[in-house]
């Protein structure tokens, strides 16, 4: 009973793998917003599979429609309701699914707890689910750039072993979106794309980093105390299949430097404050100060993997599991627009939160 | 607006680090629990300052009192408030703090979002506020404890460099408050204060992780796609001052791992399923798995350091402010039930919403 | 931005009259529970237009599809999409409405409150959002009656001046269903039916009461002191279109009465306690106690007349309006399975509630 | 688990009638707004027993202590706790209350619900519970008066039989407040005194209505479909102890009327629309429309009569009760200040959400 994200900018996800279809209802959206179908789809298109070479190969057109909550191409103000199709529905390839648990998928969790589970494509555990949240997230983003002059970004920085060197403060989306793995240092894109193929034909998969920049939010935007904007990022990104670890700024890094090694001075200039260093990663006392806010996600190794596993089934009893067909090797560059819907869904929600309270 | 935290068994804490008090309002928990401020001060004078030569020496006996709520010594199912008088008010001390931002503090921000601070001691943002949260986390971790055989436990895991050995499945309560930084590796634990004690006299800070863990939550606990139990872990963690990051299970290590690497084996054993290995960190598609739950939380060193430092003035000036007196050179041994009480509520909560829809 | 209703069983309701169509997200539903799309037609059947000379001709199916949330013809704890198409779309006759605003409607109110709104058919504000109310409310009442034996029913009890006589302990579905106005007194059916169809012929509209009945409630069920039972049941029903009053038990007609006079005694036979008379309406103090709850809705007579008025466009000129074509001479016989979903969906969230705090 | 109203002006009730005292947080407060216990002690004193011969005797002084929210006479923005201590503790005139349940009380569903309940003066159950609701609507109003030009009032329009003539655009508080029954209508005041004290003397209780107004409500605020502003208004009413209907506008009266009659004719003048009557009562399709909001709520005769009465004891065998000592022969004029609390926490939360979302 936990399909809805966000206070005033309340999204509601729902669908499974298999089945209607996956989609989502916007509602707090302020009205009088330009949207249509436009303003959508190319975030679901960098989230698809079958996109490149080392993403999942299912055939997915993945095309939103808009249900609800706009008249005449404007945002009413009531809810906006988001559908997307099934369309690659191959049950008979997740037969095994039905009787035997994967292992570190969600089968068997969710059997635990409902008692009864859409087995074909692991149903509401399948990383389909976050095609409502993208969707969503598209228009969140929309209203951070339009009415705040917020950019909210996201790319690969790791993969395995393989980092990449980034700046925060000059990233440009062109950048991401200039090789099929998303991630803007080029030297260590082609490196970490020749590993994915790697793990792909070894029928294996790898995690890695993905880096969350959020640019140009003011001063002001968090909820103390429990709804900080860093704990709510937080629980956005361990919200994401996959994810095992977040930090913010220094981050688990910080933790090898002093108290003094480790403040952010601050400094005036033009009536305008700033820190001359940025190891806070642009939120202090769980309230944005004006800096870049930037972040960091790991993603462990997909489970699925061409190998047998050793398992449990149904009934209880030892067996083992041999997956088969597609799979995908490496989950980071379609989770980049997903970790970018949720940083910019946790924005706008704090940004309407602000404005309630505040201003 | 958000000093509540949890949706069935759900706080709401209230006050400054100076003026009438620091307080909790449970709402939700269930009746007729026997619960008298004897089941509750233990936890607070684990988390109150002058309790050892390596934490701040700031005096407060932090006395609990229940105002309402109990009725012969035992829950009545209505709300539970629970109220710390401010003892140690020494305003004077932080005069400094009246006009200027103290840096990687959260006096600019608060500044800037309400437009008005309480600066002594840093009001509502000081670390004081978690008084509540340890208060409330007492009860729920009472609950866990009679009702579902939970046990929750925290302890330090690495201060600066020096990292513990610690086996999740083992360590007991006794072993981690047998010395004063709460790390249940003695050797490590020696070379910890030792650290801190430099720190101190230093006039300097350091920072570190701390490790939670709940041994024998059941499969099941846990709400997808948004309320995850890992995301709503990561956000309490993130919710607590000084925190930048969190991880659960492998963490920020598992992505040097493959798929096969990374996979947990499912195995049964007397009609019970459990996994051979556990980097999932008890948690799998957001639920529960019946495996030890364990995640890491990353402190930054306290930003109050004894050392002068720039920074700006209320009026946007540039200025050095030199802080005096007393500080808190790490405040790891004073986080750890603070982390427990996380920890408890969060899994309170899940306990209760799962009864709810699903049993 | 409160397009959601209840805690533990919450809906989502979107949609515009005119549009992609009307639909709901039932999150928390129990898993296991048997659903298909049968279990939710008739009550859409009972809601629809065109179904009786009584009231609008407006041609709609109605039909409704479940998009998630089902498996096997089972529920799976994720949250149920519901989506009934719209499709008697004739904006033209809608065009003077772009214009003006009808009196007593909420065309001003909408374009006021958000600058912008879908003057087709009322948009949002048009009773045909109640679809969705009714799709999730014949889930809730199957529910409540296969888990709980809890029989919710509503009918007609006043049509302008003419009152019903009807036993709340008595009165069965069938009696409600054997006429068009949906009264179980059928001599006063018949004086209603021949009112509204003289409204009708005058292009005028009668408003009137619905009475709701609980009978089965346990006792217990009630969250105070805002959630109480009825605070939560009059929310409900004055979220209705039209609606304008609630009361409950003796209502209004209880202030007559002396305190000793008002008072329910109770008597206890079997281990059980009952009350030998039920002024209180089965209620007491926010709680269920046992004895059938029972409530009364006003709901004013349909804005839309046959007549011209007076009125204002949206150039804030004055100006009249003639409406034309078909109109609705009476909600009461279509407002009934309204009154039953919105009653079962308020006793569903609190039966849910009750589980997880106190049972 | 339901002591919270409201959503971006949010409060937490707590407390019994005996024990630590009765409180209240208030989360989302706007900064900055002066406030000391001087703007809240004066509806508390309004509310408090003993303030006139025809209400209970009880004595209580309700003093308010501002316990943590403000800074030098200023909100902070963070959580106001309220607090007042009881101290008219007299347990032993509630002995039988251990054993007996009162007719028409809530010790029997206290009782079945929470297996558990403080019955010395009804616990949580009691109306002092409304202490809390009073001094956070003593901020509300503030809230309104200063920032918006909101006025809310309220008044007793009916005490059983005799009912006042109030003009709801033109009464005053001065009016109100100028005789003990807090009736405006000073010809129906009197005869409601001498009723109530006849009642008195006769150890017997009356009911009534009060009338809430609320003049200078802007268009816009209410938030459709479920949390329309009279929905709302209706739950808080409702959730009143003692409180058995509500109707708006025309109410339960405009029933009688046609569509034709009912409808309220917009005009325009000087570039804002206003209509020339006003059934609405301010609110169409969920939405203030600019026009007086006003509404009536009924309540019960107070339950505690001084006649013996058939009743069940704990161990669930008939008997009968006598009550004892001191009774509050009329709740009306004590219910006044509590009406306009609920009505202004009503409408500041929706000040804030049309300020989030639609501004």
């Amino acid at each position: 009973m936990a399909n809805n994200f966000g206070h005033l900018f309340r999204i509601t996800t729902w669908g499974e793998s298999h089945g209607g279809g996956i989609g989502v209802v916007v509602d707090g959206c302020p009205p009088r917003l330009k949207l249509t179908e436009a303003d959508i789809q190319p975030d679901l298109d960098r989230r698809r599979p079958g996109q490149s070479k080392i993403v999942s190969p299912r055939k997915e057109t993945d095309t939103v429609r808009i249900l609800s909550g706009t008249f005449g191409g404007r945002t009413l103000g009531t809810p906006i309701c988001l559908w997307v199709k099934n369309e690659d529905a191959r049950p008979e390839s997740y037969a095994e699914m039905a009787t035997k648990f994967r292992p570190s998928h969600a089968d068997y969790t969710y059997q635990a707890k409902f008692g009864i589970r859409s087995w074909p494509g692991g149903g509401r555990s399948s990383a389909r689910e976050t095609v409502g949240r993208v969707a969503a997230g598209a228009i969140a983003k929309k209203i951070l750039r339009e009415r705040y002059g917020v950019e909210v970004l996201a790319y690969v920085n790791q993969v395995q072993r393989i980092t990449a060197s980034v700046d925060v403060e000059k990233v440009r989306a062109a950048d991401i979106e200039s090789n099929i793995v998303r991630c803007p240092d080029q030297t260590a894109a082609g490196r970490m794309i020749r590993l994915i193929e790697k793990a792909r034909k070894a029928g294996d998969t790898v995690g890695g980093i993905i880096e969350g920049v959020a640019r140009g939010v003011p001063p002001g935007w968090g909820e103390p105390v429990f709804d900080r904007l860093e704990a709510d990022l937080a629980k956005a990104m361990l919200s994401l299949p996959a994810s095992k670890g977040f930090d913010i700024g220094s981050g688990f890094g910080g933790i090898l430097l002093t108290g003094t090694q480790h403040n952010d001075p601050f400094r005036a200039r033009g009536g305008k404050i700033y820190t001359t260093a940025n190891r806070s990663g642009g939120i202090q006392g769980g309230i944005s100060n004006g800096q870049t806010i930037y972040f960091r996600v790991a993603f462990k190794p997909v489970a699925t993997v061409m190998r047998e596993q050793e398992t449990v089934d149904a009934v209880f009893k030892n067996t083992t599991l041999q997956a088969r067909g597609r799979h995908d090797p490496c989950v980071l560059p379609r989770a980049v627009p997903i970790v970018e819907a949720m940083t910019a869904l946790v924005l706008v929600d704090h940004a309407l939160r602000q404005k309630a309270q505040c201003e």
